[in-house]
């Protein structure tokens, strides 16, 4: 997808015909079947237009550079570099940037409850070290 | 959980004894219930001590920065800033940081095909434009 620094360079046209810079998914591209992602970089002084909500979906936001807020039905939360936010289903959300470099950050949909083991209870762990040809 | 130059410092300290520096989960800290995500950082010269596959979650590795090499079962690629890489459950895995600064990547793991729908067609749009207090 090439590195933050690009992701400005975007463009999503949504079959609704919105248009929006700076917003790339990775669902279709990846085929992805437990998540969707975006990769989202904000130019300076924008916001997302709408709030929204989801009907299933939990959703991660995954700040890695600037700075902005995100409103979280009424209330308003600063959000730069390493904020980690879930969001379940039914809060209304909107984010923006405050600052003056482009808020990067990842956004992770899935179904809220699916997890149901992760890591050490969904690992396997082969006997053998790895073998790197 | 910090800007990303700070990743490094994470320490994990696992429940089967396994410590391992430069990694980190948001799974509990934020309670989230559709996927388990983990920062990761690795130092140069550094690979993970052992391949692993899953038993039913498909894992997303999104590269942010830095240089190095993943083995999926016996091929080899070659992972940058912006590799997205989708990888079945029961492919194995490992990865290493073949160049000289830290090899940084956000993992998440889903229950593979849990998603039923996302955006479009899971999202909820209200009538009104956000309302910034």
């Amino acid at each position: 997808m090439g590195p933050m620094a690009s992701w400005s360079d975007f463009v999503l046209e949504r079959p609704d015909g919105l248009t929006m810079q700076g917003k790339g998914f990775l669902g279709q591209r990846l085929g992805l079947t437990g998540i969707e992602v975006s990769l989202n970089a904000m130019a300076p002084g924008q916001s997302m237009p709408f709030s929204h909500a989801h009907k299933q979906n939990e959703e991660l936001y995954l700040f890695l550079s600037g700075s902005g807020e995100m409103l979280l039905d009424k209330d308003i939360i600063k959000v730069g570099p390493g904020s980690a936010v879930r969001i379940k289903p039914a809060v209304m959300r909107c984010w923006r940037n405050t600052g003056d470099v482009p808020l990067t950050c990842v956004v992770v949909q899935s179904k809220a409850g699916s997890l149901e083991q992760a890591t050490l209870t969904d690992g396997i762990l082969p006997p053998d070290p790895p073998h790197w040809p």
